[in-house]
């Protein structure tokens, strides 16, 4: 769907493949990261990994890449899904645990706002769960607001306007 | 140290390498990888992680492949330590947690038993955390005993000879 790097400062970000799946599920599969996942409540298995992988559609991952003047290396992933609706879905998550809170989302995040910005889409959507205030405090510091609940409160929407913005 | 890649069946072992850094730390930094780890009680933090890969001698590290007969993929590593001593040491861990106790460990145990044995070295040594069942259990399937103990009780020193030995 994209080949395009996107870069801003020590943050890249360039779309997954195949060579990244290992990686991405041993991310996926630490409690810190799926605990606020709606649809995952343990470590993946394989097979479920691999099916999501291959039913991919109609969105980017990115991996998060973070150059620390020694060494490029991968940190997390960042996606943009439902693209071909009028209001995609951006979500996030820092796979490094231990890099978690250190701004490294604020930044890919706000190249992904910046690449849905450039596509014409004039507002862009985040489900966040609504146990997890670091992810509500970050996409608030960028913009978002919350507008609403799904799977009865289990998750918050979140949105931001992509025009007439001054971000 | 070594390039060979040692195969069994649907088990291949490769050096690690520059290129699996990430994926390492990804799975070392899940607790039910670490927990039975001795000098590690939290997910890795780069630094530390970077470090020990640029100051290890005297060892080799291999990712264990698994093929299962639609793709090869990354499941886990094995190491043989203390090279130049007259007993190397063997450690393992499936870094893939939904594979635990699936028989990975075992066929990548014996072969880097095998590996050693044709080396030369008449014994090989492993520790393991005093809490770590399973992996005891994977240790004595494949021929090792309990030899003693270290760190007050907290692991286990097992041991296997390598020499008039029929495995």
């Amino acid at each position: 769907m994209t080949n395009e790097v996107l870069e801003s400062g020590p943050i890249h970000l360039q779309p997954a493949t195949e060579e990244d799946l290992e990686l991405l599920m041993a991310w996926r599969s630490h409690p810190d990261v799926y605990r606020y996942f709606y649809m995952q409540d343990g470590p993946l298995k394989w097979e479920e990994h691999y099916r999501f992988w291959n039913s991919r559609h109609d969105r980017v991952d990115w991996i998060i890449y973070l150059d620390d003047g020694n060494r490029k290396r991968k940190v997390g992933s960042v996606n943009a899904t439902n693209l071909s609706n009028d209001i995609p879905e951006i979500g996030i998550f820092i796979g490094e645990v231990t890099l978690m809170g250190k701004g490294i989302g604020t930044l890919a995040l706000s190249l992904v706002v910046q690449w849905l910005r450039t596509r014409g889409y004039s507002r862009v959507r985040a489900r966040i769960s609504k146990d997890n205030t670091p992810s509500q405090r970050l996409f608030a510091s960028i913009g978002f607001e919350e507008k609403g609940e799904i799977h009865d409160g289990a998750e918050w929407i979140y949105e931001k306007l992509l025009i007439d913005d001054n971000e």
